[in-house]
């Protein structure tokens, strides 16, 4: 069934019966103009994040489930990159009217999923017909106690990331050479039956358990909950666009330097074997690759911080230390939309 | 010069140069992963709105700058329907990387020009590039004392606008048969040295006087503030969709009916001698067009309310009395993506 014969007030209220949720932090939620939020005398954190269909996504790459649970995730991140705790979503769909009612369902599988996994509620947004490809919108609020900027990094500090970095530029790669939707969320079962999902259609040398992690972490990226190190740290960020683009970001906002190191920097085995076999430097990956949605940070050299130190923030300059010992100047490399550089 | 030639981040700097601003609620503005909101104890209203071009909009109709100011209105309206005071703005732009910085800029410009109308800073948001048409999103989040819903209406109560309708529709037929961009955001003394915009464009019959309110009224719609008869008002909603379907939405909320009368329909001069030029009823414009961002309120009929009444609130039948006392029902009639009707 297409989008067209059902229509947008029954879409709507589908949406309505299965979100709507009474809260004591929700006077109104959806269903009226606006949403009526009642925050308990806290801060309120706000972020937004567009996905464009052929800019940010192609949909025979990513299904229409794991489309919605990435979007909710990239939202996140940006709540947890200022050291919040996400709450509140609203959603804004511009789909094609042919659109098939079982990509608007899974969409919504995904973001549901998503929410869970956040413990989000969803309060409000906006469906639209596109007449060209998708466009989506989010907007997260959430609450914040300690929050924290992408400035207040201090010469001496240590730089940490969350994670491994690159998996998903990677995983983006292996799709390209895949060139078909993985179906990561149905369970290994489901998949073993599927006779198109064989292991011939793999980039050779690498098997499904070598890619799974890869394909993952781009297709459904999860975002990480800094609560552990927040007390700690003095600056953050998620990686979005990549370590250089979005440490230099930082670096800017702190005005301040750093230097790191390419031993430090975590790089997955999976990562290493499939850089090797598609024939890409897996540190070029690591540092320059985006949408790992990994926090960057910064914290004090003598406190016991749980991350990966990578670097110490400097008073100016911008450099890599290579495994040779070699120093590098890095510049701003990474996704920049309108293409200036790349 | 095009947005491929500046790049994301320079656009983004010049965005927040010109929009960042301190203020005691603002505790982290533009240029970090999140907005850091300090709502001073008060509740908390949000509201998300989609553009999108083919649409919603039509590059050949509306200028960029028209199209930043309508944005902007366009959710300040929710905001106003739910009785709050609109306060922090949120934008999502998708454009293609060779538009024009020409375009960019005027967008904005249309944008700061309601900002300062309706009092608003900007938050935050996300710029994208889009392979295909512009897609804009704008999140608004206001304050809210009393908050009004479209539940809410009593039988008995009276149905109120806050003015003329149709105008917009109106608007929108003319731009089809002008067929081109019609600049009334710059003064008329510029306009009237313009070749491009003669007279003989106009349909027989009519005059810029004739027609200016109702373009204006389509291409940069002002919202309503409803604080002068908010106190007595029971149920709100702001008419986008067309008075039968933003009025039936209300119904449903309120689970009401309502009788309205079409001699009491307010439809300006300008719509009358409009639409008869153009061979449309001004009556089926006011009840079923869309996007004139007035108010649709109800309030006991006891109250002194200084709107426009059309008609009263019921138990559950629905019906318009015409001006020959003639009765008949009323179905949702207005616009609804995906098309199912019309």
């Amino acid at each position: 069934m297409k989008l067209s014969q059902i229509g947008e007030l029954t879409l709507l209220e589908q949406i309505r019966k299965r979100f709507e949720k009474r809260s004591p932090d929700i006077v109104i939620g959806i269903g009226d103009d606006a949403a009526l939020l009642k925050p308990f005398k806290k801060n309120i954190l706000v972020t937004t994040d567009m996905m464009v269909e052929g800019v940010h996504f192609n949909m025979d790459f990513i299904t229409p489930y794991q489309l919605g649970f990435k979007l909710v995730s990239v939202n996140v991140s940006d709540i947890y990159a200022m050291g919040g705790i996400p709450r509140f979503l609203l959603l804004g769909i511009a789909m094609n009217k042919n659109t098939a009612k079982e990509t608007f369902d899974r969409f919504f599988d995904g973001v549901h999923e998503a929410m869970k996994h956040y413990g989000l509620s969803l309060v409000g947004g906006d469906i639209s017909s596109a007449s060209k490809g998708m466009s989506l919108s989010a907007t997260l609020i959430g609450y914040a106690e300690k929050c924290l900027k992408r400035s207040g990094a201090k010469k001496g500090d240590r730089i940490y990331v969350t994670g491994n970095l690159g998996d998903s530029a990677c995983g983006l790669e292996l799709l390209k050479k895949i060139k078909r939707l993985i179906p990561i969320e149905i369970s290994k079962e489901q998949r073993a039956k599927s006779k198109e999902l064989r292991i011939k259609m793999l980039p050779k040398g690498l098997t499904w358990e070598d890619v799974e992690p890869l394909l993952t972490r781009h297709l459904m990226p999860k975002a990480r909950d800094p609560r552990r190190f927040i007390r700690y740290a003095t600056s953050m960020i998620d990686i979005s666009d990549g370590l250089l683009i979005d440490l230099s970001r930082l670096c800017d906002e702190s005005k301040v330097g750093a230097r790191i190191y390419t031993k430090n920097i975590p790089v997955s085995s999976e990562l290493k074997k499939a850089a090797s076999c598609l024939g890409i430097s897996p540190i070029r990956l690591a540092l320059s690759g985006g949408e790992d949605y990994e926090l960057l940070f910064t914290a004090p050299r003598d406190k016991r911080v749980k991350a990966i130190y990578i670097g110490d923030i400097t008073e100016s300059e911008r450099v890599i230390i290579d495994t040779s010992g070699k120093k590098k100047t890095f510049s701003v490399e990474g996704y920049q939309h309108f293409g200036i550089q790349r």
